[in-house]
């Protein structure tokens, strides 16, 4: 009988949820000597990977999981990850920013401060153009809600092409081919060597003045002295950041006062435990009839 | 030969859309005595009506028409109204503002203010409820807006439940039962007799306190000092007011500084005439073959 393990701030919520589905022959146990299994936060199993003899299979409740990529770890079982559960709060989170943009939520709030009546015209988003850095499990669902608002896609992936909701895509070489014309650029990039400062000078040179960049992959993908200097020469409109190189952000660091750049705290995706339980289940009933499980990390790539 | 003049503020842009779709027929006229069609704006083409000798039928540009459906005016011929091209700039207005609110986006700007690293929960909008006062043509397309981002959806009307994407209607003496345990309500009403003060202290009430309100329809659906009283009393999350009994609101007015009230200018639905000329075409088709017209207006019922 397979025995799990919960290694997470929210064990209790697991467990209960975890024990409603009723699944086949698991058994959850509190040592880690005894579990083949572990479900949790990253950072947790890496505590406690020296301990966990028997682990075949690790899910992890986030999308991201650079503590057990690190190549100082041990990587002799299968690691899975949450990507499947995010898609529809960062999609909520990034339309939000971006409405708020188009509407002009902020400047009519200082209108109503002022006590002017004024009727300047919001944007529309049919028919604008949005760039998704990277197209996996995340990028795909933000492409879903851009085509129910009738925008336009683009997709910049290493070689994937699989979801059909973007309109094109571009690879490699491409990438400044791919920025021209953007309105929005949104970055769900993992962590990994090759995306390191993707989003750098002469990409920002080749956003409109009037894009938008959004970030909710993570930190590293950013220049941030590239964006900080193209928000303070406006040539560009705005950044939406909800992940920085290094969390949390330094007090000096110059983008608390950047103008026109939205900081959110890493909070554009919390882990809805009720999804999770449900990926988690949908994982259990591949592994126990040994078929591969959704959404595995390969170590060497890092997502 | 059909003759149509334009009465629009943006009389060229249509008078060019309207010639690139070499309609069957039709002539553009600037004699107000020989047209018999009329596309524009309520008040001019109200203006114009003592005028307009041989009118058979008038496209209002916006959704609208109190002008037209004054009882002192004529009736003796067929009012379209604009009703089919505002869903889509409506739902933007609605969702962003809701998003807005459950990403918590102007306290995340107070606390990057504040120089704070601060990771406020943001909520999520599947699973909540949206009741819909009023469920036309703008009614229903947010009801599809609201079902891509998975929540439940409660429509009051009349009578008609022509919207499948709504999930549950109630009508007449319904209406508490309809407002109990909303997360939003949008008012979508037209200004009618029947729609004077239906959000009043009862309804009001019957929201819980985490409530949003959202009028995009009409002021007067509104009892404005019921709802000054619910937002200074906590008893009501947040308002957002496009619309209001008297436009432009008085400067002496309370909602210039009511706590949670966010106001916009009658700005939520910008007339794109593109669209706008793409509806008349398809009027005009059914006009020319004797058809009925799509968002007819019954000037009894005032839309």
């Amino acid at each position: 009988m397979p025995k799990l393990m919960i290694l997470s701030q929210n064990a209790d919520e697991y467990k209960a949820l975890i024990g409603s589905f009723q699944m086949p022959e698991l058994e959850i146990t509190d040592d880690p000597k005894a579990c083949e299994i572990v479900l949790g936060e990253p950072n947790l199993i890496r505590g406690n990977l020296p301990l966990l003899s028997r682990l075949k299979w690790a899910q992890s409740v986030y999308a991201g999981v650079e503590p057990l990529v690190d190549p100082a770890q041990r990587r002799d079982y299968t690691l899975t990850n949450a990507r499947g559960v995010f898609g529809e709060p960062m999609s909520e989170y990034v339309f939000g920013y971006i409405l708020f943009h188009e509407k002009k939520i902020l400047e009519r709030i200082r209108t109503q401060q002022a006590k002017q009546w004024q009727r300047a015209e919001s944007g529309v988003l049919r028919g604008k153009t949005i760039g998704l850095l990277g197209v996996g499990s995340i990028g795909a669902h933000l492409a879903g809600t851009a085509k129910h608002f009738r925008m336009t896609v683009r997709g910049f992936t290493r070689e994937s092409e699989t979801s059909k909701q973007v309109d094109q895509y571009f690879h490699g070489d491409d990438i400044l081919k791919f920025a021209d014309g953007l309105d929005y650029l949104v970055s769900v990039l993992p962590r990994t060597e090759d995306t390191n400062r993707i989003v750098d000078a002469h990409m920002l040179n080749a956003l409109p003045t009037h894009a938008v960049f959004i970030n909710v992959g993570r930190g590293n993908a950013v220049d941030e002295t590239a964006l900080v200097n193209a928000l303070q020469e406006g040539r560009l409109a705005a950044a939406v950041l909800d992940v920085f190189d290094k969390e949390p952000l330094p007090a000096d660091h110059p983008f608390w006062t950047t103008p026109n750049l939205y900081m959110t705290f890493h909070t554009s995706a919390i882990t809805y435990p009720p999804d999770m339980a449900k990926l988690f289940a949908e994982n259990y009933r591949l592994y126990i009839e040994g078929k591969p499980l959704k959404h595995q990390v390969d170590f060497k790539r890092g997502y």
